[in-house]
C-alpha cells in the first residue's frame, strides 16, 4: 500500500472551488475574445535556455528543471510571457499582426510555499505584440476594464502611469544616478510607510529631494488635477503627454470614472518601458492589484534581430478567488440543479431529462440504490434545489429549501412550474 | 541570441486550432456538467511512487520524471485516472458519493513522437467512483451519448460489451488458460485480419475452437439479434444479463439507435472488469474509437484498504480534432466578427462597441496606424466579415465578402441592419 500524498507546494482543487475557477476563467476568456484577442497555447516544457536566456539569474533558482529521456535540458514554464516571445518569433508569418492574444494557463515556480502561494498556479495574460501605437496601450487598458466589468467585479479603479514620468523627473532633479534605489524604495511606500523609505533614501539624496519626491508621487484630487500638478512640477514632458492623451481617450469613450493617475506606479525596474497600470478594489485595496501590466519594448530581443514591442496585462486569478467578499457579486449565473430519485421507470424520464437539459437545468438520476434519505443527502451536497420522484402516472416535485412537495404533476405541468418559478 | 525552438514531441497551438479546441472542450465540459459531473483539478506533478506504484512497469519508461529542488522523486502525470484514485482516497469525506467527476486536462508521455502523436496532449475523462450499481454504467453510457450529441458529432454508434462474456465463453470452451493470448490476438482482428490472428492462435488452440471464437465475436444484424445469438452459444451467463439489461434501458430511454453490441470489444487485458465500450463514426470507422471506457473495480487498491469501484469514459479530443470532415458539422456557433478602422473619433465608438459586445459580436479597433488596405488584411486574417469606418456624422459598414458598403448609417440603423442580416 502506498500513502497517497500531494507534492509540497501543490494542491488539489475540490469541485466547488474548481467550478468557481472555471466559471471565472470562461468569463474572462469570453471577454478577451469579444475584444479580438485570440487564444493560443504553448508547451508546458521548454528548453531551459529558451526560458532563462544564457544567464539565468534569479529565476533559475525557482524553475522546475530537469533532463528529459533524450538528455535535453528542459524546464516547466514559469510565466506565459517568455513563451509568448518565443512563440511570436517562430510563428510571426502565421499570425495576424499586431498579434492580440490571451493565454490562461498554469505556470510553475519552486518558490517557498506560503499561505495562499503555491508552486503551481494560473496566469491570465492578454497582450498585443507588434504595435508601438498609443492605440494598443488604450486597447489593453480598455480590455482590462471591460473584462472586469463583464466578470462583475465591483467598484474598482485602474491606476495608470508612465514609467518615463518619474524617471524624467529624477533626471530633472539631477539624481538619476540613483534611479534603481529610488524606484525600489518608492515601490515599498504603501507597505512600509514614508518613514522607512525616507530612512533608506537619506544616505543617497537630500531631505529636500525626498520631500520633492513625496510631493511628486502623491496624487491630487482626480486624474486631471494630478496631470496638471505633474505638468506644473516637470513641464510638458513627452511621457506626461502620452498619459494625458490616454485620459482624453477614456473621456471620449465615457469610461473615465474607471481610471485614475497614480504617479507612484512603476512596476519593477527592468521590464516595462512605457505605460504601466495596476487595479484595485475600492473596498479592499489591501488585497493588492487584481490586474496589472504595461508596455515593454524588448520582449523578443533574446531570440530575434527584429524584435517587436508589446503591451499587455495580467489578471490575478488566485487573488480574485481569495477575495471571498466579492465572489458572490460576480456576474456568474448558477444553473438550477435537480436529482431524480432511483429506482425509476426509465421510460418516464428520458424525455423529461432531455427537456430539462435543453432548458439548461443540471439533472441526474441518483447513480445507485440507496434509501431516500441518503439520496437526498447526495442531492443537497450536489447543490440540487429540487428532487423528482417518478410515481404512478405522474411526477412528484420535492422542494428541498421550502420543504414541500407538489404531487401528481404531468410532464407538461412540471416543466411549466419550473419555467415559472425557477427559470424566469 | 538564442535560437527559438520547441522541445521534441511538443507543439504550439496556433490561434485557429486553439479556438476550435477550446470550443470543443467547453461544449464537452458543459455536457458533463449538465449531467451532474463535477470538474476537479489535480497537480501536474505527483510523487513518482503515487503514479507508478512500487513496481513501475511499462509506464516507467514513458514518464517525465525528475528530482525537484527538495530532492523529491516527482513525475508529470501520464493520465487522469491514477490521480483520480489518489484524489478520491484523500478527499473521500469532502465529496458527494458516488463521486461523478470530469477532468479535461493535459497529460505527458515521453512516447516516440509519431504523426499526430505528441508527448503533451489532452485527456477528457468522466467517471463515477463509488457505485457498483448498473445505474452508474448506464449513466456513463448516456453521458457519452449525450455529450457527443450536444457536441454535434454526426452519425456515431456506441459499441457495448461486457468483459465477462468472452471470458465466460472461453471458460465454457475449456481454453481459459489461454485468456491472455486469445484476448490479445482478438484485439488485433480489425487491424490485421483473421488470417494473422488464426496463425497466432493455432499453436494454442484447435482450428475448431478458432472457428467457434470467430463466430462468437461476429455481431449479428442488430443488438438484440447479437444478444440472442450469444445466449444461444453460452446460455444465460450473468455478464450477458447485465448487457441485455443495458439495452432494455436504452430502449426505455428511446436512445437504442445510438448503441449496439460488439462481442469483440474487451479494451485491453488488465484494467476493466465489467461493461466496456468504444464509439465509432459511421462514416469513418477507420478513425478509431472517439469515446471509450468501461467499469473497473480496483482503482484505489494501491492507496486504500477500502477501495471503491468505478466506471468511466474518455473522449478522444485529439482524434476528433484530426477528423476534419466532421469539424464543420459540430454544434459550434461562431460569433460575428467586426473591425473598426483606425484612426477613429473615439467619442463615436464607445457606445457602439458596448452595444455590439452585448449582442455577442467580436469587435475591435485596429490597434495601430496603417493604410486601409493593411487594416483590411488584418481584419480578414482575424475572420472579420464586416468593417466599420467612422466618417462624418455616421458610420460606413463595409461587407468584405459581398464587396459592398453601406454609407451614412446612424447608430440605430447600423445596429438594426446587423440584427436583421447577421445576428438572426
Amino acid at each position: 500500500m502506498i500513502e497517497p500524498r500531494i507534492v509540497k507546494g501543490f494542491r488539489d482543487a475540490l469541485p466547488q472551488e474548481e467550478h468557481l475557477r472555471r466559471q471565472i476563467m470562461e468569463k474572462l476568456a469570453d471577454a478577451f475574445a469579444l475584444q479580438g484577442y485570440e487564444a493560443i497555447d504553448t508547451p508546458t516544457l521548454e528548453y531551459t535556455e529558451t526560458l532563462l536566456g544564457k544567464s539565468g539569474g534569479e529565476t533559475e533558482k525557482q524553475i522546475f528543471r530537469f533532463k528529459d529521456a533524450g538528455e535535453r535540458d528542459v524546464a516547466m514554464r514559469f510565466d506565459l510571457t517568455v513563451p509568448l516571445a518565443r512563440y511570436v518569433t517562430m510563428h510571426r508569418d502565421e499570425l495576424a499582426l499586431p498579434f492580440k492574444r490571451y493565454h490562461i494557463a498554469k505556470v510553475w515556480r519552486g518558490e517557498k510555499p506560503q499561505r495562499g502561494r503555491f508552486r503551481e498556479f494560473y496566469q491570465c495574460d492578454f497582450d498585443i505584440v507588434g504595435s508601438d501605437d498609443a492605440m494598443a496601450d488604450l486597447d489593453i487598458l480598455m480590455t482590462a476594464q471591460t473584462a472586469l466589468v463583464l466578470l462583475g467585479v465591483p467598484a474598482f479603479v485602474i491606476e495608470v502611469n508612465h514609467r518615463g514620468i518619474l524617471l524624467g523627473y529624477l533626471e530633472q532633479l539631477g539624481i538619476a544616478q540613483h534611479n534603481t534605489e529610488i524606484l525600489r524604495s518608492l515601490d515599498k511606500v504603501d507597505k512600509l510607510g514614508w518613514q522607512v523609505v525616507e530612512t533608506e533614501l537619506l544616505p543617497l539624496i537630500s531631505a529636500e529631494m525626498i520631500a520633492k519626491l513625496k510631493d511628486f508621487i502623491t496624487p491630487a484630487s482626480d486624474a486631471w488635477a494630478t496631470i496638471a500638478k505633474l505638468r506644473n512640477l516637470m513641464g510638458d514632458h513627452a511621457s506626461l503627454l502620452v498619459l494625458e492623451n490616454l485620459f482624453r481617450q477614456f473621456k471620449a469613450l465615457d469610461v473615465a470614472h474607471f481610471f485614475t493617475v497614480n504617479p507612484k506606479i512603476t512596476r519593477g525596474l527592468d521590464y516595462y518601458t512605457g505605460m504601466v497600470f495596476e487595479t484595485f478594489l475600492l473596498d479592499d485595496r489591501a488585497l493588492g492589484s487584481i490586474c496589472s501590466g504595461g508596455r515593454y519594448d524588448n520582449l523578443m530581443a533574446l531570440y530575434s534581430k527584429n524584435p517587436m514591442s508589446g503591451v499587455g496585462g495580467s489578471i490575478g486569478l488566485d487573488r480574485l478567488l481569495s477575495a471571498e467578499n466579492i465572489l458572490s457579486q460576480l456576474n456568474i449565473s448558477e444553473r438550477l440543479r435537480m436529482m431524480i430519485y432511483a429506482p425509476v421507470d426509465l421510460a418516464k424520464v428520458g424525455a423529461l431529462m432531455r427537456m430539462l437539459r435543453d432548458l439548461g437545468v443540471v439533472v441526474e438520476i441518483y447513480p445507485g440504490q440507496k434509501k431516500v434519505d441518503q439520496q437526498t443527502k447526495y442531492a443537497l451536497r450536489k447543490g440540487a434545489r429540487l428532487g423528482i420522484f417518478v410515481e404512478g402516472e405522474g411526477y412528484t416535485l420535492r422542494k428541498f429549501v421550502e420543504r414541500e412537495s407538489l404531487k401528481d404533476l404531468s410532464l407538461e405541468a412540471l416543466i411549466a412550474h419550473l419555467k415559472e418559478h425557477y427559470l424566469a
